[in-house]
């Protein structure tokens, strides 16, 4: 029984959670992979910065220096944006280890391409954690929906929209208050811009998208709008005839074409979504036979992003061989 | 390519369903499975009932004439009760036949047996279609939680029980009004017993137990009560404090025992189930890493149940060289 080395690709709160919970599951990782995952290797942007990991570990901001350690078969990028992030993704699949990414940005964009890739080079991507945080929604979709033909996919996909559209309407507080304690619970970036403008849960939407109808909509076409429009008497409004505004990503196919938006809609009571409420998110897909079946849970956050990634690679690892012979 | 030989057991809602999807989804099970699947022969009671199927199926009462079809791969198991259900999965099982069973209360007593006797045999057992209708809640917790600890599940698992406590507060009606509601939809029994009485719930929360936790708590200690003690002023006087009764299946980690119930619970809005309503399943599962995720959809129903039991085949088929191999 060996050891699976692996290297993390970014050390901000994903990667940290991902390092952190290497290390406290340490024994169910060995139970279901036949071997333990030991993380040989962070890399980093800012080498000033301490980090809070084992001696063994190499620490750089040097990708090269990861991908020349021998025996490297697993790699969690954990990076945010299309770049560097998928040239690492792509060097790492050259070089034969299994990547594991977060990275929804460039996974919208480049999914289609890294899978390609890994294919030809017998390898695994695994991209549960570019959407709906901890939720198991993609391989929920590739694995246990492989008969029913999906018709549609809507979804809450960014905590931070969500959080801010629950505290306005729970607290009667205008936009920019909930956003304040959004960003004071560490849920919105400084600079909140994609999540609040639509783009974040655009990104996510896309992936979906790819996943379960093959294809994305022209991005262009797509309707984006985030919540930023939205007052607090517009929310007071909605609640007082029984609605709510909910951020909603939406996709479903429209004759030979995919039709898909992500915008504040007004929701009854019966909406599967209505009732997602704070930082979590939710995935509500149509199918042929199973009817509408909703996944819900944390969108986002160290612990539940990290669990989608470990059990992506306690998941995928195991597929490999299975995936190369089909 | 050939096809893959199946028979049904049973033929009744669950058993019709399983027919006209196997037909409808033709093509989608053949990319798949990489064959046509094929209903060979169904396993009725009464053999002067007139029975909608294509010529070629064998219709019998006989289970001994289907387990002689030469070449027969998959049994769907659509059956009420632990016998003869368990007898003819195990015959099955012995004849080399995957097995795709829907039958809760026979699992929920001889899963272990079951499970243990496929194994031996080299065949896959699956039983999606048990808990939960048609919400993928066995194959995710068995798939894509294989890390993380779950220290928790709570459920709402008989369909019936959640209309009708519904409807008493929806429409302000008497137990027994919207139970009558619920038999004039088809949702409940003449005999509704098993589901008002919760020995429904029961099953479904002792299989997902073995699943997670890996046994179950000793029948006897476990709380079973039904919905039929609540009266409409139980359920508006919730109401007026801003909760509801759900009928909440709960199975948990007490130090080195599982302790489990199977009651009405008085929840309020923040609570996952709360919102679950109608017909509707839902299971929340609450992980070490993942933190709470909740799985909803339609907790029965003839395409459901369907769904989740040619899922099963489709995602179970598959994996059988591979659990043999481990």
């Amino acid at each position: 029984m060996g050891t699976i080395k692996a290297a993390l690709l970014g050390f901000g709160t994903v990667g940290q959670g991902v390092y952190e919970a290497v290390r406290s599951h340490r024994q169910q990782l060995k139970a279901r992979l036949g071997a333990e995952v030991e993380i040989v290797a962070v890399l980093i942007k800012n080498p000033y910065k301490k980090r809070d990991v084992g001696r063994s570990v190499l620490v750089t901001t040097d990708f090269e220096e990861i991908l020349a350690i021998p025996g490297l078969e697993v790699v969690f990028e954990a990076i945010v944006g299309e770049e560097p992030g998928f040239s690492y993704c792509m060097k790492a699949i050259e070089k034969g280890c299994h990547v594991i990414t977060a990275n929804k940005v460039m996974f919208a964009k480049y999914g289609e391409i890294l899978l390609e890739h890994a294919k030809a080079h017998g390898v695994y991507v695994g991209y549960e954690a570019t959407t709906a945080g901890g939720v198991p929604v993609i391989r929920t979709i590739a694995h246990q929906l492989q008969v029913n033909d999906i018709q549609r996919v809507q979804a809450i996909l960014n905590g931070t929209s969500n959080f801010i559209l629950t505290e306005m309407r729970e607290k009667h507080l205008p936009f920019e208050e909930a956003l304040a304690i959004a960003q004071q619970h560490g849920y919105a970036e400084a600079d909140p811009g994609n999540d609040i403008e639509g783009k974040d849960a655009f990104c996510k939407l896309m992936i979906l998208s790819r996943l379960v109808f093959g294809g994305q909509p022209d991005w262009k076409e797509v309707e984006v709008e985030g919540i930023n429009a939205l007052t607090l008497a517009d929310v007071e409004k909605a609640e007082k005839k029984g609605l709510r505004y909910k951020h909603i990503a939406d996709v479903y196919r429209y004759g030979d074409t995919l039709k898909a938006s992500v915008k504040p809609v007004l929701v009854p009571p019966e909406h599967a979504l209505y009732a997602i409420e704070g930082v979590n998110n939710a995935v509500t897909i149509y199918g042929s036979l199973i009817g509408k079946i909703t996944l819900a849970g944390p969108g986002a956050g160290k612990f539940p992003t990290a669990s989608a990634m470990i059990e992506d690679l306690a998941g995928g690892y195991r597929r490999i061989p299975q995936m190369n012979a089909i």
